[in-house]
């Protein structure tokens, strides 16, 4: 049934489309879904639903925002498993940290402990994490022009979208608006993953002069990812969850969200932007 | 700043609104956004980011569909944690199950082995989960014209969307297209879980005779979840993954996307919607 292009971040699949009351036979073009298990020191760690390609960025980014490594060095080695038949797998990485064991130990015991103490109340996730996150520095300042002309940048940009018209996308730009890059998964979180595990290894973290878009809604998780990158200003193209707007308010991001033709409105931070 | 309504599930914010070159103070009605933490027997299991409310549903519905409990029996007590000031806290609940401990073990056991095997391909995953899904039963038919009327009759009792444009919603529909029961949260997949949950206590499991839809796409997870339910036709606004459609196609699942004014696509078991 499925025929993947060659990049397998699309799928072909037959569809029957009722229209003005008839059926006809066709072809759809979807987003690729596959799991992607990412292994610690051939450990099994983690296991995400993400879409295929630009998968050492979404592991570098996501052992970045998470507090599991702190620098590029740190990432050490990121590397393709290999099957009984010698090719590397495409849905398995594993990744060879350079952190001492008893600081990794420790890393990981905290990360428990943040997402413990999550259960209590909003409020005392929101202190754990704001304690491992230094606020954006500088002065940054953008137009109300700049910022709306994001949404029709990035739109131009999603590629994959325009295929399928089904998948999440995150574009970083910088101070006038201009693209620097941009990445489509299936998961909103993996996209900025990407984004922020691109940028590591570029070495451009924190990403102090650069303004952060997604599509969609903004939850608390990626205001937690953006913030970690240091980002000072994140938009969006729909609303933000109440937690959103109270976690970029302690963290020092400038909160964008209903970013439209013509319109948008700021939750947090409004210094930032100015005419 | 957070001004919740009475029932949790919205928060009022300031924000400022820019709009045809002119910025003006107002505020906002945000989805709410809190962590949930779920124990089992007292020991902290899980913790999910959702929208307050029905979250007896939730916890019943998300146990159901990972396949811990197999019946609304099994799932005992579902409890309020007390703070140090005797009332409830609203972010934390205890479940009590039915369940021998040593079936528990095996389950949690065969959920880790199927979320492992996950890690080799889309495939071996896809065949862990049907293995404990059975197809649903009987000879369901419904016509393109009830499909067709689903998005507007779930848009119109989206109130928490209504107010603040920015949540997912799932609905149970019966055959005739009449809503059963319609869920809002910040996560698609919670919204699900809380009407699998809700449907669980209810005593209506399988959902053989029901239609599911959700607002935006339907991913691997959704389509794992409307199964294990055992309902026959699930239906989304947006566009499938390529996984949800190869989930369907083995699970025996009617998957439909794009359900929009006057059309939509049929992705797997066509059979189900005749005129």
């Amino acid at each position: 049934m499925k025929n993947q292009l060659d990049d397998h971040r699309t799928a072909r699949v037959r569809a029957l489309k009722w229209s003005g009351g008839h059926a006809a036979a066709g072809e759809e073009c979807l987003a690729a879904e596959e799991p992607l298990e990412i292994r610690l020191g051939g450990r099994r760690f983690t296991l995400t639903m993400r879409t295929p390609g630009n998968d050492e960025e979404l592991v570098a980014g996501f052992l970045f925002a998470e507090g599991f490594v702190a620098s590029a060095h740190e990432l050490g080695e990121i590397r393709r498993v290999r099957g009984p038949d010698g090719k590397p797998e495409l849905n398995i990485v594993d990744v060879v940290l350079e952190v001492p064991a008893a600081a990794l130990r420790d890393r990981l015991k905290r990360n428990f402990a943040i997402s413990s103490s999550c259960g209590i109340c909003g409020k005392t996730s929101i202190e754990s994490i704001t304690r491992r996150i230094s606020p954006p520095q500088g002065q940054v300042r953008v137009t109300p022009q700049t910022i709306l002309g994001l949404a029709a940048a990035m739109r131009t940009e999603q590629k994959i979208f325009a295929a399928t018209g089904g998948l999440h996308a995150a574009a970083l730009f910088d101070l006038t608006g201009k693209i620097v890059a941009l990445r489509e998964d299936v998961g909103r979180h993996n996209a900025v993953d990407k984004i922020v595990g691109w940028a590591l290894t570029a070495a451009m973290i924190p990403l102090s002069n650069n303004l952060l878009m997604v599509s969609g809604r903004l939850s608390f998780e990626l205001v937690q990812k953006a913030a970690a990158a240091g980002v000072p200003i994140l938009a969006a193209v729909s609303a933000p969850s109440s937690l959103a707007v109270e976690l970029a308010e302690e963290s020092g991001t400038t909160l964008i969200g209903f970013l439209r033709a013509g319109s948008f409105n700021i939750y947090t931070h409004p210094e930032r932007i100015a005419p």
